[in-house]
């Protein structure tokens, strides 16, 4: 499968990355807007992940290229410019391109992070939802992985993430690409709507995480 | 420690009852609306924690009576009421009694169940928090704890807790509580105003639960 990861030359893209390159032989595109960083980014990411496994498939390129022939697309961006990017790489969408959002808007204050709730659309996932062109299944995923925990490939992941679409096809593809990570679970959580829930996990990992001195890098888990 | 659960003749006070009972000697008071309820129900949790352990500290009385003496104080109550019976109760509350707000308010609709946040006060936690006379303290736990798992003794918990309140006294008397139950861990999430993201787990759970077969009366895990 090819997997575009759209921003991935930082967090929660380069952490999928990495495990997708320890775990599966599955076709990685590291997109940017910088071509040459996200070509010299694949590069480190091959060295990493060749010390624990054999070379990982992970090329490099610009946005709109890493989505041109991708099965799937992977938003590693932050949640004020998921529309824009969707409008760049739109014309390479198709309906049978599964678009996933792990974006999650947030605020700080004294007291710690907070979930900003997107007034009109209930969620950044229902955001790019509504950014990519019509039969284009977008999917919420990973919105609550550590990608610290994801990139150090030394690390038990042991972790939940929600799954959640209108699409049932495409949350079963994301879901199969989760089992695909070792100590990676999904959980169908849905459909799209029920994203806000889910998004809204990702800030009190970070406020327990900040009051509870042995607890880092956190993720969830249903049971 | 002298422990009231109001509308203790179900939902998480029951459950709450019948684990303090069989992991505690803490004195349990059922409070109710109707006073002959709550005595009934109080000597049917005896009943049941007498089946796994030796005779529990549970009687039964009305809102007001079950107040006067307690140090710590559970609102086991449907969101629309905390503020009135916060009011029924309050000339009975003082510095040294803890206040408790494990409800959540949602909605459902053919999507599923969806977190309701209070718009003004930002969460329930907050509503009772600015319900109780000045300098009682307030804590928010037992949120995403299952009432059923909890009532059925013969369940494993293995589940967490996130414990807010801007009172660090109350909410490690309130962590403690939680510890005294076997399986259950007190996480701290920081001040009330990290609530909302404790509170928006609840209609999640559910919502895991209604999509994935195998799973039940759902609690988390922060690891």
């Amino acid at each position: 499968m090819q997997i575009a990861l759209l921003g991935g030359t930082g967090d929660i893209g380069e952490g999928l990355a990495m495990r997708w390159g320890l775990d599966t032989t599955h076709e990685l595109v590291i997109g940017s807007r910088d071509q040459e960083k996200a070509r010299q980014r694949a590069t480190e990411y091959r060295e990493r992940v060749s010390e624990y496994a054999g070379e990982p498939n992970i090329t490099g390129t610009s946005n709109v290229d890493a989505v041109d022939g991708a099965d799937v697309v992977v938003l590693s961006i932050p949640p004020e410019y998921v529309s824009e990017t969707v409008e760049t790489v739109a014309s390479s969408l198709s309906e049978n391109t599964v678009v996933v959002s792990p974006a999650v808007s947030m605020s700080r204050d004294s007291d710690g992070f907070h979930y900003e709730r997107p007034t009109n659309e209930g969620s950044i996932t229902a955001i790019v939802d509504k950014s990519t062109p019509d039969g284009v299944p977008t999917v919420g995923a990973f919105h609550n992985i550590s990608a610290d925990r994801l990139t150090n490939l030394d690390a038990d992941l042991d972790v939940d993430t929600v799954v959640v679409s209108d699409d049932e096809q495409a949350k079963s593809t994301v879901a199969n690409l989760i089992h695909d990570i070792e100590g990676l679970r999904a959980i169908d959580g849905g459909s799209l709507a029920n994203a806000p829930e889910v998004e809204g996990i990702t800030p009190l990992l970070i406020n327990i995480a900040m009051n509870n001195s042995e607890m880092h890098h956190l993720g969830v888990r249903f049971q």
